[in-house]
C-alpha cells in the first residue's frame, strides 16, 4: 500500500516552524511497511487544499492531511476534504460531549478564558466518518473511506497528533496491511558507518525478508531489521536470528537492542548497575555533555556533580591541572586531559570522571587544528585518553565531542 | 511573484531526517518577499521528480529544487531538470577546476580515500545554467532560466545550501523581484507574546507597509518588521520609525534589533563591554545553561567556569550551600538558590553569578509541583531570585529554565 503526506498550515509554508509532523509520519508509515512517495505542504486555502487532496486520491492508497482541525475561520481541511468527497457535514455527540468534558477542565485551570461558539465547530464531522478521540485536544482524528482510498485527518500540534497515531491510527492501519511489518534497532556506538556496514556486507547483499538498513548517527550506527510476516508473532520470530547475528559480530559494541534507548541512557544505566557514580570536566563543551546525562531521568544517582572548567585557571583551581602542563602542553593536550579526569576523580571522589578539551572554533586552534579534541576518562585510578579530529563547525564540533566522551566512557566501562 | 519547493530524497520520505531545508527556504523566501504555496518532497525517483518540476513550473515563477545533487547513481536532479528543459548536460571547465582544487585539500586530510570518476559527475550542468560555486562542496548551484519560470537547483546538506543561498541566489532573487523588501527584527525577551501584543496592538490593527508580526520563542518575543519599496534605501528608511517606536515602547526590554543577535550572544556582549566576568551554578539544567553561554564565539572571556551541583552534597561541598537551608528549605527553595548564587561569586570570585535549582520532572516535586524552577542572579554581591512554574516535560521545562535563567541575568545587568 502507498501513503502520502499533506501537511496543512500557513505557519509551515512561512517556515515559522518545522515541520517535524511529516518525519514523524513518514517514520511511522515505514514501519508500517507503507511505502511514500509523496509528501507536500499547502495553506489554508480551500482551492489549494482540494487541489492536493485530488491529486494525491489518484496516486496513493492512504492520504494523511494533518493540521487545519482547529476552531478558527482559518482551519478548514475538515471542511475541504468533505466537499471534495461530496459527505455533509453533521454533528457528532460523541465529539460534542468529550469537547464539553474537555473544555469544562480546561477553563477550571483557565477561569480568564471562556468557551466559545467556535468550539463547537469542532464536533462537526463529514457524515460516515469513523471518529479518533483525541485525549490531548478537542480536534478528534477522522478516517474517512470512500472508492479504495483513505483520507486520514489529523490534528497539527503533535502533543495531539502524536498519541492519537500511536494509539488509534496505526493500530488501524495494522488491520488494513496484508502482512504485519515488525522491526528492531540494533544499536552501536564507536564504530563509523562504513566499518559497521563492511562488517555485515554479505547480510546487507543477501537481504530478502528481514530486510537490513544502516544509519549513521553523531559517534553511533542504527541498524534496523524489519521483517513482513502473516502474523505478528512470526515476524517477531524472523527478526531474532539476525539480532543475534549482528549481536556476535558487533559483540560489546551493541548499547542498546531497542529504538527508544538513547546512548545516554544506555551509560547512566551500566555505570547504575555497577553502582558507580560519574563526575564531568568540561572545557569546550561547556556543559553540553552533563547537560545530555542529566536529560535521562534519574541521572541523580549517578552524575552528582560536575565542572565547567573554560579557563586555564579553572582547570588549576577546581581539578588540580598542574600548572606546568599547561605551560608546556596547553589546554588542548593529552597530559591536560588526563589531569582534568583525574582531577575530577580526586576532588569529588566519585568513581569515574570523563574530562573534554578542544578547540571547537571558530578561532582558536594554537597548537593544533580547529576540531582538535582530547576526552579522557578515569575509571577506578585507571585514566584513558583519546585524541580526535572533527570537521565541521563549532556547534558541530561540540556534539561530535559529546557524543565521542559518551562512547568512551562506555568502552572503559565495558572493558572493566 | 510565487515560488515553490521542492526537496528531493529518499531519506526524507522516510522520515530519517527531518526537512530543516524547506523551513530555512520558506523563511528566507518570505522576506525576499516571494509569496510560497507549495512545498513537496520526492525521492531520487527520475519519472516522479520530471511530474513534480512540470507541475511546479506550471503555477510557480520559482521553482527550488534542494538535493539530488551528489555524485552518486542515486542523485539525479540535475539530469531529471535538464530533460524537463530538453536541454544537454555539458562539462563546465570552471566547475571541473574547482572540483579538482576542492578535492586535493579533501585528500590531504583524509589520505585512506581517493578521487573517484563519479566526482567528475558534479562538472556537468544543463547546457546554459548559471553555475554558482559552492564554497563547501563540488556540486555546483545552478539556475536555469527557461519561458518565465526559474528552476534554482541547489544541493542538499544544509552547511553547503545555506551560505550558497545567502551568497548567491538572494541577491539573483532580489535583482528579479520589481520591489525591494528589506526587514528588521526587534527582539525582546522577558515579557510574554500576548502582554507584547497588547503594548502594540494599535501598530498592528493599522499596519500596512512596513507590516508588523510578533513571534513567540521561548522566554523571547521577536518582532519583524518588512517594507515594500522601489530602492533598498527607501525600505531601510521606511523600517527606521518603526523600530524607533518599537524601542520607545519596549525600552530596556529589547535586546536586538537584528535576526542573527541570539540572546546568549546579547548577553555575553554586554558583559564583555562591562568587562565582567560570570559563573553558572546549575542543578536541573545540569550544564545546559553554561552550554548555551558558551556556543558563542568568544565566551570564553566571560565565563571561565561553571558547576554542576546536582546532588545536595555538590550544593554544599562546590557552592557553600548551607546544611540547614537544604533541610529546612528543600534543594528547590529561594533561599537554596540564593546561596548557589552567591556561594557561586564567593568560591571563583567572578562578578556574577547564575544558579538554577527545580524539578524538572517525570519524577521529583517533593516539596513543590514537577516545573517548579528557582532561578537565582548574584552581582556585585547583591542577589536577586525569581520563582517560575513551567509547563511542559522535563526537556522543556528545562529549556524554559535555560532562558529565563539568561532573562534574568540581563535584567539584573540592565538595572544595575
Amino acid at each position: 500500500m502507498t501513503a502520502e503526506l499533506i501537511c496543512v498550515g500557513t505557519e509551515l509554508l512561512l517556515g515559522d516552524i518545522v515541520n517535524t509532523n511529516a518525519a514523524y509520519l513518514a517514520r511511522e508509515c515505514a514501519k508500517l511497511g507503507l511505502s511514500v512517495y509523496h509528501q507536500s505542504v499547502v495553506g489554508d486555502n480551500k482551492r489549494r487544499l482540494s487541489s492536493a487532496i485530488r491529486t494525491a486520491r489518484k496516486r496513493s492508497d492512504i492520504v494523511f492531511l494533518c493540521g487545519g482541525l482547529g476552531p478558527t475561520q482559518d482551519d478548514l481541511t475538515k471542511e475541504t476534504a468533505a466537499k471534495v468527497l461530496k459527505r455533509e457535514l453533521v454533528e457528532d455527540p460523541g465529539t460534542k460531549k468529550h469537547i464539553q468534558k474537555f473544555m469544562e477542565e480546561y477553563l477550571r485551570w483557565h477561569p480568564q478564558e471562556k468557551l466559545t461558539e467556535n468550539n463547537w465547530k469542532q464536533a462537526q464531522i463529514p457524515q460516515g466518518a469513523l471518529v479518533l478521540e483525541n485525549e490531548n485536544g478537542t480536534a478528534p482524528g477522522l478516517i474517512l473511506e470512500e472508492e479504495g482510498t483513505t483520507l486520514i485527518l489529523l490534528p497539527g500540534p503533535p502533543g495531539e497528533m502524536i498519541p492519537l497515531f500511536e494509539k488509534k491510527v496505526a493500530p488501524y492501519l495494522r488491520r488494513k496491511q496484508p502482512e504485519v511489518i515488525c522491526s528492531a534497532t540494533v544499536k552501536i556506538c564507536g564504530m563509523g558507518e562504513s566499518q559497521a556496514e563492511t562488517k555485515i556486507r554479505d547480510l546487507i547483499e543477501k537481504q530478502t525478508n528481514p530486510t537490513i538498513a544502516t544509519y549513521a548517527k553523531t559517534g553511533e550506527v542504527h541498524i534496523r531489521i524489519t521483517a513482513k510476516a502473516e502474523k505478528e508473532e512470526e515476524a517477531q520470530r524472523m527478526l531474532q536470528p539476525m539480532i543475534r547475528e549482528l549481536e556476535k559480530r558487533f559483540g560489546s559494541w551493541v548499547y542498546a537492542r531497542e529504538e527508544q534507548t538513547t546512548l545516554e541512557a544506555a551509560v547512566v544505566e551500566l555505570m547504575k548497575e555497577r553502582g558507580m557514580t560519574l563526575t564531568t570536566v568540561e572545557s569546550c563543551t561547556g556543559g553540553a555533555l552533563s547537560a545530555r546525562i542529566i536529560d535521562v531521568p534519574g541521572a541523580s544517582q549517578v552524575l552528582k556533580q560536575g565542572f565547567i572548567t573554560y579557563s586555564n585557571k579553572a582547570k588549576r583551581n577546581l581539578v588540580n591541572v598542574k600548572k606546568s602542563t599547561l605551560k608546556e602542553y596547553g589546554a588542548v593536550s593529552e597530559k591536560c586531559a588526563k589531569e582534568m579526569a583525574k582531577g575530577g576523580c580526586l576532588v569529588t571522589g566519585a568513581d569515574a570522571a570523563v574530562s573534554v578539551t578542544g578547540f571547537a572554533g571558530p578561532e582558536g586552534g594554537v597548537e593544533a587544528p580547529v576540531g582538535t579534541v582530547f576526552i579522557g576518562c578515569c575509571l577506578k585510578g585507571r585514566t584513558t585518553v583519546k585524541e580526535y579530529h572533527f570537521a565541521g563547525n563549532r556547534s558541530s564540533v561540540r556534539e561530535q565531542a559529546v557524543a565521542n566522551a559518551l562512547v568512551l566512557l562506555r568502552a572503559c566501562l565495558m572493558e572493566m
